[in-house]
């Protein structure tokens, strides 16, 4: 059986190793082996669809219990109308270039980036033009069979299909999920009870249609992102939960560091980013201290993470200030494990223009507004015998301009044209008028932070993978472990086993995440569950038909206590909570 | 402010009323509305979005957790191969007839359904040209425009997409969970251990891209489906569950039944639908029992629910035996919730034919067989001489060749020919050999329960509505509330408002899902929250202040218990884990 432990290969890199460790006991793989694979689609099995849930379970927990923000769920796929608004349609491509000999079709700038040693982001700024020149300046061939390049062109990489019968009706496979927040912007704000600050947050399946997919759960055509979209009044900025992070350290690669081709990080607390004005936004740095606690609470230490400035050219076309946060993998390097911007009224701006619907919102002001006005008020009665049955037409013409406008050129040349009819200085009257405003209409701003879980799940295994005696043991934190308990009778005899898994339904029936294994040496079954990162694991034994309790064991220190059946359920919820360590679940066996 | 609690309109039917509430407090509404809508697109607002995940959770812990079936998470979008070997690409296709007036486009079944009066049981099994001349015989026009229908097609309802940079790529949208289970099964398969019988669930987003959908959640374009698929072994068909349901009645409207035009439905056991041969699978029936138990807990009695056999040309084309459970719905009837079929081996032989990899299992015997078989053994010590250095190609061809063959012409004719060579009597050595069998290779079969997650949600919303006093009150189950508690300062001044707060965060950092409400008078907030199907109510008062304790009251019998805050935590996981009633919360308030 495939299911072997296997000795831990210290030679291979953790990439390799946890993909060896993935496939064999059923994290992930690449999907649709059986047909030779397709490029950037993976299947989480069992024990990877467990922790992925768990994650995003974190995620729901820091934002949608805690604080307050809102969740919903909409389609993968939405109408062409969306992502032409949004900019998708203009903006989401990417430079590719084609092999005249195997027709092979490569992503340019990767190309540059290994063989000409031209990073991402100088590429970026590239026109094709130039990122041709640097083709052939650096001789770069087709990976695949040497041959020459053709000419560039840019691949829009969105999925495009049909939305029902007839073919005109393009729709795109969403390459994010906050474009389904934005367009249904005015039914969230009245569930939010037509309040700001709000957020929203979708987290669901997405599609970049990429050129040529490699890095394994890095870089997918197919993954899930988390879109939190937090909407707010841009005149009142401050960010009420700001207090609880304040002192939080964020290590950031500034931009102004980055010009100088330095990769040092500068560490400052969230206050002193706010004050020295690096980040704008106090929500926005708010939520990358979330972001920073979030990766914790994965088992990412802070000294490996950071935030990376994005410099002007590499931001998304509907960010006005950008961090990604990093995480240092084995592999490669530093990877993006969500992307914090502030996309002020953007997106809203878009919608409304492409729909026509308004969706700016109402503010009533504390203290109504006594303002002065410049009026203009046709007089009728001087309109009307010049003008006969056309006057109300004139005057509503008249209406329709700015009153500035009409003031100045009465004032300089005595006279106004509006479309060809002249109106003079004695037609109408222009006066300043004062007004009581009682309150604005504006667009909200925006700030998001997304987060890739496919890259969350991959580097909380990456953290999780240590060894212990030459052998594989993933120590995930005990909020995410996919399995939280495993129960094993000693021996499948003796009413071992029926006690066995009367242990397993009552924590099944108490809501444990619980798996049952009797096959094979004890020994061998700790050794299963160490590398599935099973938390606890439960052993009945003789003792146990006698005395009622179990031995209970750490998947980390190997550590071992003796608890009585009774106890298990209440002990053992306290100890997913959080309240209790592992050595107050019992006694302690010496070993 | 559009959330203010309107008055129960009991003129109107429950459809209409829910979706009039469902928009108005964000349990569903139709996507795209800025943009003139997309039909068939839904977006889940966030009281939607946890009564959904609530439904989705009760399917995990119901199969997931109590039963140990495996949970695993593919992609959408699949490469071509995958659907056309699992037939879907020939039969996923719908009628479909064109106005040849204004171009509109219809299910054609549909039409036959609305204005012949023809089932879609009927309509299903009609040709193109049968359906052609029912619409011209009942004068059928287009409902749009009343213009005449052109020819007839069958319109595939799958989106297609392109996978990557090449055109020729094609990829589709799943219309079902279950390809991916298949597609995977070599892997799971091991994951399992190798060992059957063995289920693996995908609940997820799936596409169908329908013509003309309609009926709001109850025919969508994109959708949530579960697709539970379980692996066992034909010759060893018995479900060791079957035990814990077998007295569990089961309403069943039969085929024979259905063909005398009749609706009565045939109240069986689940011991008596398999001695009476009604269902031929016991794991089939087994799932069937636990769909109506989950349909219970969702809120839907067990006389609102039937399972309808399906006739054989209205099954799908995988499947042997068919049943569809349904729930009784206000404006449609009945409707169905979950498909249960009878797989047998017919996908993963269709995938083992496509993909020529092989998916078949190996069973040890108990005991090994021991098998006497004709054996033809070449004598080189006479075929040498004649053959030569070809003597070893000879004997090669020979073992190609089916063993009686070979026996049969030797006995008839003296000699046998393999390609142009003849092999004499005396050349091979022709035996009965004693062999000893350990295993056999076998394809499992499969048997599937299929729930769609967001009819589940309707029939949940539809169940859970009722109107007291004049106003709505959504009873949901206590295990699927969307919002567990709500907490309220009776007035936001005095600390009350502080103690509120305090109470919140304490019961969100225990995981409850909670909500906060200060605005408005205690009754209208009772009113928001009982519409809002929040189970219990919490008021903070001026009792608080002194004594710690609240008020909790209950959303369906407005009954209200004091409690003391530092019991609340505890009280609390009890009430929502079932294991006490709302009166054992504290001590009962008079009223």
């Amino acid at each position: 059986m495939n299911d072997e432990v296997k000795c831990a290969k210290p030679e291979c890199d953790r990439f390799t190793a946890i993909n060896e460790l993935a496939r064999r006991r059923g994290f992930f793989w690449p999907s649709f082996e059986i047909y030779g694979g397709s490029g950037g689609f993976v299947t989480y099995g069992p024990l990877g669809t467990r922790l992925k849930q768990n994650i995003e379970a974190k995620l729901r927990e820091l934002f949608v219990k805690k604080i307050g923000i809102y969740e919903m769920e909409s389609s993968v796929i939405a109408p062409g109308k969306v992502f032409e608004a949004s900019g998708h349609v203009d903006h989401f491509k990417e430079p590719m270039v084609e092999c005249q000999n195997c027709r092979g079709r490569f992503r340019a700038d990767h190309l540059l980036e290994e063989k000409a040693d031209i990073s991402s982001a100088e590429a970026e700024k590239m026109s094709l033009t130039e990122i041709k020149e640097e083709i052939e300046r650096h001789g770069i061939l087709c990976p695949d069979c040497g041959g020459k390049f053709g000419e560039l062109q840019r691949f829009l990489t969105m999925f495009e299909t049909t939305i029902g019968p007839y073919s005109g009706a393009v729709g795109y496979g969403r390459p994010e999920a906050a474009q389904n927040i934005f367009v249904e912007f005015n039914r969230l704000y009245t569930v939010a009870r037509e309040r700001l600050p709000f957020g929203v947050i979708q987290i669901g399946h997405a599609l970049r249609n990429e050129i040529s997919p490699r890095q394994g759960l890095i870089r997918l055509r197919e993954f899930t992102i988390a879109d939190l979209e937090f909407f707010f009044d841009p005149q009142e900025p401050c960010c009420h939960l700001l207090k609880e992070v304040e002192n939080e350290v964020l290590p950031i690669l500034l931009c102004e560091t980055r010009l100088k081709e330095c990769e040092d990080t500068t560490d400052l607390t969230v206050r002193e980013a706010l004050d020295r004005k690096i980040i704008r936004s106090e929500w926005q740095v708010f939520f990358m201290a979330m972001a920073k606690k979030l990766l914790i609470e994965l088992g990412v230490p802070a000294e490996k993470q950071r935030f990376i400035e994005k410099l002007t050219w590499e931001k998304a076309h509907y960010s006005s200030q950008s961090f990604d946060q990093e995480v240092l993998v084995d592999r490669w390097g530093w990877i993006e494990v969500s992307g914090h911007a502030y996309r002020t009224d953007y997106d809203l701006s878009c919608h409304m223009k492409a729909s026509g619907v308004d969706m700016s919102v109402y503010k009533e002001y504390a203290n109504p507004v006594e303002k002065e006005e410049l009026v203009v008020k046709p007089i009728m009665a001087k309109l009307g015998p010049v003008y006969k049955n056309e006057a109300s037409k004139v005057a509503a013409l008249l209406a329709k301009v700015p009153v500035q406008e009409v003031a100045d050129a009465m004032q300089k040349q005595g006279y106004f044209m509006v479309e060809n009819y002249e109106i003079k200085t004695d037609q109408v009257d222009i006066s300043r008028q004062k007004t009581i405003v009682r309150g604005t209409r504006f667009i909200p701003h925006v700030v998001e932070p997304s987060f890739g879980s496919d890259r969350l799940f991959y580097v909380a295994l990456e953290y999780a993978y240590g060894i212990k005696d030459n052998r594989v043991v993933m120590s995930f934190p005990r909020s995410i472990a996919p399995v939280q308990v495993g129960v094993y009778p000693l021996m499948s005899k003796d009413g071992l086993d029926t006690k066995a898994s009367e242990v397993q339904r009552l924590l099944a029936n108490e809501g444990f995440m619980v798996e049952f294994d009797e096959t094979g040496s004890i020994g061998r079954r700790y050794a299963r569950a160490d590398e599935a990162g099973v938390q606890l694991g439960i052993t009945i034994d003789y003792e146990t038909l006698s005395d009622d309790t179990v031995t209970i064991r750490d998947r980390d220190s190997w550590q071992q206590v003796r608890c009585a059946i009774k106890d298990l359920p209440k002990q053992l919820h306290k100890y997913f909570e959080g309240k209790v360590n592992f050595e107050q679940l019992g006694s302690i066996i010496k070993s």
